[in-house]
């Protein structure tokens, strides 16, 4: 069946939450948020495309760093209304320069940082 | 730092996007919500508790179809407003019985089904 973004189910902003997962380590990097022309974008460009909700913008990630995501599949859920965003990270995916926006555990009642800055 | 759910950014209607992860797989398993109760009962009972907003009532994953998670570590990403939670899930985790709700990849522009039924 042929791919459609407005397929999706977006919330009353217009927006879907987008899980992005390195398909090499398989570390869950980040979530963010796509309306329908951001899902387009990143499908037509492979590059993946947020929506800014601060700047109520297009966000290419990386585009400023340079720690872009090249978009290797999407994948959509059972209810389609979330995305997973394989991709190939290049240098950290958060913004604190951490491999992931993940970096702080619960362990034992304590918040652990567990990541290194890169 | 001791961890308070309170301390964590909820959106207008109280919840906070949560991604389940399998812990020895890596598989992406499903994202739902949770709010600061969720959080607290998951943190409590290492049985991890969403939010359903169908329902608007706490979600024992798992509790009628015996597909539970196990909480093995529950993360915060860099901006308090996501969660990561790394789980032993017993079963598939979808309710469609496939091991990820992501089961639709988008390939050349079709959407293809890449899990089986288990």
């Amino acid at each position: 069946m042929a791919f459609d973004p407005a397929s999706l189910k977006y919330d009353a902003q217009g927006l879907i939450p987008v899980v992005a997962q390195d398909h090499q380590t398989r570390d869950v990097l980040m979530m963010a948020w796509m309306n329908a022309g951001a899902v387009a974008r990143t499908l037509d460009t492979a590059q993946v495309t947020y929506w800014s909700r601060s700047r109520a913008a297009f966000w290419i990630k990386g585009e400023t760093s340079g720690h872009v995501q090249r978009l290797v599949e999407m994948r959509v859920d059972c209810d389609r209304d979330c995305l997973l965003v394989l991709v190939e990270q290049t240098g950290p995916a958060c913004h604190t320069n951490r491999q992931s926006c993940f970096f702080t555990a619960l362990r034992a009642g304590e918040e652990v940082q567990i990541m290194e800055q890169l």
